[in-house]
């Protein structure tokens, strides 16, 4: 467990980085959204990363609900990881994660693109208000307003 | 050092995470970057992070270009970390996991505004040609083109 964050709050990026914040999850979470890898076999030869390691962080993504389990009927007695809804909503996290490599290390191998047209995709931070694609620098954050009860 | 990606291929987001794959790391960007932090005592403050761990991950953030260092003419003898550029530039990833954590573990504090007008940002991944919002689904991965020589 990470200490304190916000003064004793909770913080939805903390929280997150408890289930994610390693690199080797990461990099699964990589090769699984965007390689479609469901298979031991296909994490280890892509990551070279020790076996038992490997295993039990797809133990720990199963166990907070990132990837699911299933048996594949074609290969009896092997196990797939699949990600869950849960899983396939980290694309951004991602995304924005190779974006900044690719500008302030180098340009990767690969770029995103709209599956249909294969037009390279944009990432926006847009104004609801005003609709306008923000400068980072306007983009500050606020305590959110406490929910109505019931 | 990871092992190879993409085949033996450099990924961005793999290099990226060479640079800021820690969970601290991580959190020391969201303070800067959110709360504007400086300096060590306010990280150490926040993260109730070890002394010896909070110092080398400031000086690997300094040494990767993440941060600068600067001796604030107020008070002599100690030293701020300032974000560069680069350092800027890593918000997207922090709001992205934030609202991850937000949406699939549970709602923190925070929430992103558009600073000018105090109204909630959104996080949008948009195609340049159908200039539509995409679902995640339609988000993919392709082989980047061969850049022209000179």
């Amino acid at each position: 467990m990470l200490g304190r964050t916000y003064e004793g709050e909770d913080c939805s990026a903390a929280r997150a980085l408890e289930l994610v914040g390693e690199r080797w999850s990461l990099l699964i979470l990589r090769d699984a959204l965007f390689r479609h890898y469901t298979r031991y076999s296909q994490f280890q030869s892509s990551l070279a990363i020790a076996p038992n390691i490997l295993a039990k962080r797809l133990s720990t993504l199963v166990e907070s609900g990132i990837f699911r389990t299933r048996a594949p009927e074609t290969r009896p007695g092997h196990q797939e990881y699949v990600l869950t809804e849960m899983g396939q909503s980290f694309k951004p996290v991602i995304i924005a994660l190779t974006r900044w490599g690719d500008q302030w290390i180098s340009p990767g191998p690969v770029e995103f693109v709209h599956h249909q047209c294969d037009t390279e995709v944009e990432h926006e931070i847009r104004c609801a208000a005003c609709g306008d694609d923000l400068p980072l620098a306007d983009v500050q954050v606020r305590l959110r307003s406490p929910q109505p009860a019931g």
